[in-house]
């Protein structure tokens, strides 16, 4: 099949074998797959990314002298079922999933793998047991954003927000934004976010926030003051520090951007306020589900985030051009379009 | 009045005015106050603590020019009734009192402050307000363990353990001894309590720890995965760190400890493990009258803590002494006894 593939910490188009649907699986055909900012960073820190991640039994998860077929947002459609299988959803069913297969030996990553490709490739196989159909109606863009937006849920379930407590999101890129929509679903008032980009402050308006604020020109006090949870999705050295200088007492900091490198904190400012930094990742399988629903039934806007599709010779360059915040929140990625 | 002055970076014993109890504030003889860890560090570190510890206004609590008390582990007695007072405890009771006094412009610092010396002097002024009789019978060594152990009780009430939880406390300093009393008052099993001394892990297991690991000579891989809530009692650079490495997933880190230097942690541990840092410090008044409380019907031990008492002439050399873990635990200072 063909693939953008990760090969020599660089991302070319290849012919590598389809994969083989093992008991439990179906292979799928990938309909459309976002480009994720971990893609970006596993590719721009490949060695970093590959020695973090790491099986319980501490061999690693993606061995870099060989292809990689990166891709966990995805929406696809059934071609075929493997062994053992129930066949309760029948080729040709469009299909979300969780990024992973459950296989007797324990859970395995799809998208960071040398043996299970992502949706940057034009067939993957998944666990029968999580597929989700696509609700009828809604588009094959709008579901693949299904798993971006869990993460906005599952960040925010985290924070475990009550009753009149206040939310400051640091950073609108995709992770941000769907935080924002998850607060604004969950009833939260104010919602403030903050970014750099006019156009990411825009998109924040957009998916719910009510105020948004430009970190460069103001660092309005008094909104910090009243921020009782504030999420970092940023992801670089020393916002976290930034993020605890600037709370107030009591506040909790959810972190969601992943700081790849070594951080400084100051543990005094947290032990003086009393702060609390909750650290999350990913989202449970009922989150998952959850936000499928939620998109499908048009409480989770996920329309302005699309800024662009390609296919797979426009993958590399659409790396490229997700570095920049002004272009782009999300890209989707075609395999079944030829470029 | 004679106290144990902080004068130019050391300390020296010194005759420094009596201090006035102003409206609802009493004047008391200190019978016995303990030596904090934060008292070492304030000496040690002078110049950053001042720097550290603000008014809200951003002015400093402490002028180092300028002579300071130290001290806020104390009982006294009362001496004498400033105006507008109740007088609801009578001259000659006994009292502990959470280490501030309730001005109309706030909570004001004893013992860090330049205007309202603390129990390294023969006398105080506290607010009426605040006072706590130590009941009948309780020593006054033990009552001046009221605000160390108050910290333990706070941590761990701040922890919100459920029910099959267990603990690991790293640091069986005074803050990690008071941990784990509260823990095992709680009832959590099993404490599992390290520290390099041989003489502070023969306390912990005194204190109440299940069982005591040496950090030099193993790290019991199976006590920290099954650990899932973690008191940081050291306070030292690269403690966080550690223990964001060795924690399972889903762990609570409170910090206790206070790291008075910069830090460095690795956010994608905490990420990919989804843990929790809880940063604490002090404690509420309920918490600090139920653990006079708790001293007093026995529930927390004390007196394995009291390790020495120094006349004011001895508070120099005892701030050295406990810079070795192994001689001492907690040494009270006696301002009324002739050194």
């Amino acid at each position: 099949m063909r693939a953008t593939v990760m090969r020599d910490r660089a991302l070319v188009v290849a012919d590598v074998p389809v994969p083989t649907p093992g008991p439990g699986e179906v292979l799928v055909q990938t309909l459309a797959c976002g480009i994720c900012g971990s893609d970006l960073h596993a590719l721009k820190h490949a060695d970093r990314f590959a020695a973090s991640y790491r099986r319980p039994d501490g061999t690693p998860i993606m061995d870099l002298s060989r292809d990689i077929v990166m891709g966990h947002e995805f929406c696809a459609e059934i071609v075929d079922h493997g062994p053992a299988t129930t066949r309760r959803l029948r080729a040709g069913t469009r299909v979300c999933s969780m990024p992973v297969l459950l296989r007797p030996a324990g859970r395995q990553t799809i998208g960071y793998s040398n043996e299970h490709p992502g949706g940057y490739g034009e067939y993957m196989r998944l666990s029968e047991e999580l597929l989700l159909e696509v609700p009828n109606g809604l588009s094959t863009a709008h579901a693949a954003l299904t798993e971006p937006m869990a993460v906005g849920l599952h960040a925010v379930n985290k924070a475990r927000l009550q009753a009149g407590e206040s939310a400051y999101v640091v950073g609108c890129g995709p992770v941000g934004l769907a935080i924002i929509a998850a607060l604004r679903l969950h009833g939260v008032r104010p919602v403030v976010a903050a970014d750099y980009s006019p156009r990411r402050r825009e998109l924040a308006v957009i998916m719910g926030a009510d105020v948004v604020l430009d970190p460069a020109r103001e660092e309005d006090p008094e909104r910090w003051r009243t921020a009782t949870v504030i999420f970092e999705c940023v992801g670089v050295p020393g916002v976290i520090a930034h993020i605890m200088e600037a709370a107030p007492r009591g506040a909790r900091i959810v972190v969601v951007g992943v700081c790849m490198e070594p951080d400084t904190i100051h543990p005094l400012r947290g032990i003086s306020k009393e702060l609390a930094l909750q650290f999350v990742l990913g989202y449970e399988a009922d989150e998952f589900s959850t936000t499928l629903t939620h998109i499908a039934e048009g409480k989770t806007p996920v329309a302005p985030l699309v800024t662009g599709t390609v296919p797979l010779t426009g993958v590399a360059q659409a790396f490229e051009e997700l570095a920049s915040p002004e272009r782009h929140a999300k890209i989707l990625v075609t395999p079944g379009e030829r470029g």
